[in-house]
């Protein structure tokens, strides 16, 4: 927060022109928007080949494309390297890449976060394979007696079963809770993630639960996939198009994931995808979901049963 | 449709001035919207003390207040007793009640839905305790090769596990579906339905899954209940107050139906409380479940979770 508002005192008080985002994950989209609301050239360095971490390429594409239309300037497989004065020692220079060089007014790195661990290692408690707190249910340390709770600690993901590092405000805030309760003697618990996200870009929502196709690979499973395009509503009432893809692991059929991007009704529509995630609900039971329907809301079939109903189809073949 | 239509000619021949609806279920609701949007002036009468049915009085409180903020003229525990031709013979008179009597240039039927069963009784296919056709999971009748599938079929409702009459868009959709399958050589099953449901009244979102209070204790639950208000979306971003209404089962703690009402953000986010009873969760698994936030969707604490959180204080104390 105290960072946020520096940041909007300096863009009041200098006025800068060319702003560089190291990083773009969904702090540097969020910030992108609002540098081009402000009317700033805004360009974005990614040291990989994608925007957002874990995103399906079909929604990467639907983001790169939003930021296109916007006039943000994005490129990667391009690692900063360096930012320096420049020659004037009025601005920047950000080099990139074997020898990019971009100027600028104003820098920000949204390179992602690590846990702040120091308190707790001086204080001889473990970490979890991730580097963050390793903690329990109860949100306790391996230390008795001694809690964690937030972007330092550990969370369990629940379709994984294992531990992970997902700071977000939404577990913090549950974590800290359970945490408080068990300090003070209680006995709550805290399960874990299913690592549901939503964005806003410009006018593109995005949202994903779960795991991509490549987290899954990654932890063992043989996922499948099917992307599909539907509407956030009634075409006559001026739906929009709404994309998503449905993950799911091949032998079984368990969902795995699901991501989603449109311009309106992505972000609680993914909630039905995250409670199938927390269900642990098979491609098969997902097919007739008493999902809500009338006009302004939702197609006859929602989009997720639209996805479903694709999946099976691949899930039977296979 | 082909009534719709006949009725959008009607109004654009005659312009009529006076309308009356009998009935206030979602269809009295959506038409009474759409009528007061063409500028007639809009009269309801409702046989029962409530408008919607099974909607919980908080809820109907909101529905109520949207119609009296409009202009529509809600006239509850009225039963219409005849509808004759006025003295002039150009309009319509509607009496109701013990002596009430209304002028009408246009009276608009809308008192619910039977089931038309007459083919099926005719060739002896058994009806079920709600008086539409008796179905199994893979839509089949009691008569062997012959399938029933929407609003003359009955459906299961997966909170209760007993047939119910549900007629809707979306059940009739995937009956449909299970039955053409079925009656091709398939093996598709139907489980049912948890009796979700969506309408909008003017700028009112509202929203129901699974059972209200009086349903619950009809199918020998010992229902509980908590309403909490929230808003849509973060307070800064002008989010507007949502009402959320959970209800369980006080021994068990299961989750037995959800109720909301608000200007945005009630469609989809009803669709949480579906899956939570497609899951069979209980109210002890609802406390964190990892629903998607950002400012412009959610607050950091979902409404949906709020009512959770309310809704465990009084089980644990039951």
């Amino acid at each position: 927060m105290a960072g946020t508002i520096r940041l909007r005192n300096f863009i009041e008080e200098k006025e800068p022109r060319r702003a560089v985002i190291i990083g773009s994950g969904y702090i540097g989209l969020e910030v992108a928007d609002a540098l081009k609301h402000r009317g700033l050239e805004v360009t974005m360095l990614e040291r990989s080949g994608n925007v957002l971490e874990e995103i399906e390429p079909e929604i990467g594409a639907r983001v790169e494309a939003v930021l296109v239309q916007h006039g943000v300037h994005l490129i990667k497989s391009a690692a900063a390297s360096s930012i320096t004065a420049d020659a004037q020692g009025r601005g920047a220079v950000v080099q990139y890449g074997s020898g990019g060089s971009l100027p600028a007014d104003l820098v920000l790195l949204a390179t992602g976060v690590r846990p702040r661990t120091g308190l707790a290692e001086a204080a001889g408690i473990q970490l979890g394979p991730t580097g963050a707190i390793a903690v329990d249910e109860r949100m306790l340390t391996r230390v008795n007696s001694i809690y964690a709770a937030g972007d330092c600690a550990e969370v369990r993901h629940l379709v994984t079963g294992r531990p992970a590092y997902i700071p977000l405000g939404t577990t913090a805030n549950k974590q800290g809770r359970v945490a408080g309760e068990n300090a003070a003697g209680g006995n709550a618990r805290f399960e874990g993630v299913v690592g549901t996200l939503v964005t806003q870009v410009f006018e593109l929502e995005v949202a994903k639960t779960g795991l991509s196709v490549q987290q899954a690979k990654a932890h063992g499973f043989q996922p499948d996939a099917v992307a599909i395009t539907s509407t956030s509503r009634a075409k006559y009432l001026r739906g929009k198009p709404i994309l998503v893809k449905l993950i799911w692991d091949r032998p079984t059929g368990r969902l795995l994931g699901c991501q989603m991007a449109g311009e309106e009704g992505v972000a609680k529509r993914i909630d039905v995808a995250a409670m199938a995630l927390h269900g642990r609900l098979r491609v098969p039971d997902m097919l007739h979901l008493d999902l809500s329907y009338a006009p302004p809301f939702a197609p006859v079939w929602d989009p997720i049963l639209i996805a479903a109903n694709e999946a099976m189809k691949k899930f039977r073949r296979s």
